[in-house]
């Protein structure tokens, strides 16, 4: 990691650039998996799952035999992990329910608004080295909250069609029944349209590489909804004299190994930790299976010294990280200065993994800058808040005046007249 | 407007098909404007407002003279107008703030999400033959009640360089101090980009034609966060027998004079009623001033008979229309069908424009059935929910085991590492 004391503030933006996402070029060909999805349905998923995938999909839907079987299967010790990350996020996202309040705003003007759930979702899961299990919690669980009626989950098969065990339990778990077997751009295009097996969704979720990000892209423009704009994982830790270095460098490298475009970023006003931060860093990257992407993070990774915390605040809400950890005395106080951020980690024992799976918040954050005005996945992004409004006859005989003249004024006649017809009128209730 | 009486559901998806709405075509010459204004900033604008608008820009910003002058010279029942309506929508969007709880979802766990202003906010209000005004307070009002610290007003001047004064007398009341003469394209860019004048900003709100729907998808896509997908504004009327025909028709005008691609639909359960709404509808139109814009939109509208209000609420449904009238007997009990709709209108005395100008609830609302998967503009499109967690010592020995087994399981051994540190360690802080 690279170090850069004390900085001058017409530095910053270079050393907080992150590096250019453009999937322009990928637009043609993602676009033709698309529309050949769109037109011929299921010949045309099977047929890139062979293409791209090489394999040989029978059916495309998972069987209630197959998630039998993966129920079985699956290991005792991690059947508990995931139930007991399934209540905290459970817990959590309950707490986010909105209640309905009638706010009566004049004499006989009652509004309020009502949480929906947006009735068809689509959840991506990447297949790839690893099943990520833990993205279908913290997908599928708010989807339920909100109660979607339906859920639908993509994720590829490996090689012999099999879909690993963790993934379906996770989702039996979680109250997702209906999980095919289809995997990158091919996927998206089945929920954005529909096939002859796969559901059209209204809005689609998950990460991807960056044919799937394109893919997403593409349908959003054509009226899908998505969850977020996505980009490589990031996380930047503020730390001072009160950090403990060897968490600080797990932190750091459990970001690192996501892949060698993560983003890894260590603010501190404590020069003496240093040393030490990129001594432990280098021991524990020796001990781990991911060491060769977690050292290409690492090569574009940077190290900041800066004068004082409230320098480091204004640097990192300039930089707008994914993950925020604040390794700091009076942690509570500095977290009052975040203002772009996804999600903030605090003290020296909230390590971003407890987030990532377990605690009870949200993992699917904005990357890339995006928290500067994106939030991350919660109960609101699976609900649609629908305004409603009844006035009685004597509410529109207090506001029908201002009503008249602020139409008048915009030149919208046949809106003062929706006004004035009944105000004319005698009651008809 | 065209009659269908019970329609088979098979004929559903034609009888509620939209324009399709598509601005690729515009994209290049878009496109091309956006990178100039990138490049030349200012000048860039000046150029465009020359060439499209007329107009010889002097000073872009508005000055503390022109919105003092504006006061002085807006009529006094108008600026009463706007004042009453300002303190409904205050009092509606105060109460969508959401209070910070702290959950613990597990002891020593704590997690809670704090809603933090987006920093920097563009408001686009159109020129063009009317000053909408209203739209200032819709956008501006939340954007104040978040705490959103620069909210910068793009609006197109006319020919002699000058805004209306119910624009400068609105963003004044609201509080909205950086007001640019600047329309169109050029707007959005300079909103996106900054320009020597005026300051970037990290989402832009707010309606427009073509050119500027197709200016916000483009800078969307470069990462500057925008209020929603824009398409022509609609309304659908539920009418049973005890509606009131000159209301509805009413009601059916008022969408009607927005403009030719205007989408106007009545949904009945009574025949009866049909004949009268269509008489009411020609009796009125020949009334406005707007009548040949109004006429036009009315060609493409249509009124369907459906069997029941059940039928009707599944119809309306599938249409997830932008306003939606209830002006049923019970009308309250069939709002708890509503599953896709912006804002709904409930009874024979809540007409669109109570929510279009001044009864309290927003009027920026998801057009196109995007009402499917979006909310319409509300105190959450103004902020961010961060999440943030802290773990004691204590905390973090309860949930370790299960955070070490998924991360073990998704084959992440450097996230799984970093509890791992943390437990072997004793305790420091």
């Amino acid at each position: 990691m690279q170090v850069f004391e004390y900085p001058e503030r017409s530095q910053w933006p270079e050393l907080l650039q992150r590096p250019v996402l453009d999937t322009t070029a990928l637009e043609t060909s993602v676009g033709n998996i698309l529309a050949a999805v769109k037109q011929d349905g299921d010949t045309a998923v099977r047929r890139y799952a062979q293409q791209f995938d090489k394999v040989q999909l029978e059916a495309l839907e998972v069987t209630p035999a197959e998630f039998a079987k993966a129920t079985a299967s699956l290991d005792a010790a991690l059947k508990k992990a995931i139930l007991q990350a399934k209540h905290n996020i459970e817990v959590f996202h309950k707490a986010q329910q909105e209640h309905t309040k009638v706010i009566e705003t004049m004499p006989g003007v009652q509004c309020w608004r009502k949480p929906v759930a947006i009735e068809k979702v689509g959840l991506y899961i990447p297949g790839g080295s690893a099943p990520l299990f833990s993205t279908i919690l913290m997908l599928g669980i708010p989807a339920m909250i909100a109660g979607c009626k339906e859920i639908v989950l993509c994720t590829p098969s490996n090689a012999a069609g099999e879909v690993h065990p963790a993934v379906l339990f996770a989702a039996q778990e979680v109250g997702v029944e209906r999980v095919f077997k289809i995997g990158g751009v091919q996927a998206i295009g089945a929920m954005a349209y529909g096939t002859e097996s796969v559901p059209r969704v209204h809005k689609i979720f998950g990460p991807g590489n960056q044919y799937v990000t394109c893919a997403k892209q593409l349908v959003n423009k054509s009226g899908v909804a998505i969850d977020m704009p996505a980009g490589p994982s990031e996380v930047a830790v503020l730390a001072d004299e009160t950090c403990v270095p060897a968490f600080v460098a797990a932190d750091l490298l459990s970001q690192a190994e996501h892949g060698p475009d993560s983003q890894v970023l260590l603010v501190t006003t404590a020069p003496e930790i240093i040393a030490e931060v990129q001594q432990e860093v280098a021991a524990q990257l020796a001990q781990l299976p991911r060491q060769d992407i977690a050292a290409r993070a690492l090569e574009n990774s940077r190290i900041l010294l800066v004068k004082d915390t409230a320098e480091a605040m204004e640097l990192l809400n300039a930089y707008a990280p994914e993950h925020l950890i604040v390794a700091c005395k009076d942690d509570i106080a500095v977290a009052d200065a975040v203002v772009n951020a996804g999600s903030v980690f605090l003290g020296n024992y909230s390590p971003e993994s407890a987030g990532d799976y377990a605690s009870g918040t949200n993992h699917t954050l904005p990357t890339n800058g995006y928290a500067t005005a994106y939030s991350g996945v919660s109960l609101d992004s699976f609900v649609k808040k629908i305004t409603f409004q009844r006035l009685t006859q004597e509410g529109l005989q207090q506001i029908g005046a201002t009503i008249e003249t602020m139409a008048a004024a915009e030149g919208l006649d046949a809106h003062k007249n929706a006004v004035t017809v009944r105000l004319k009128q005698k009651a008809q209730s």
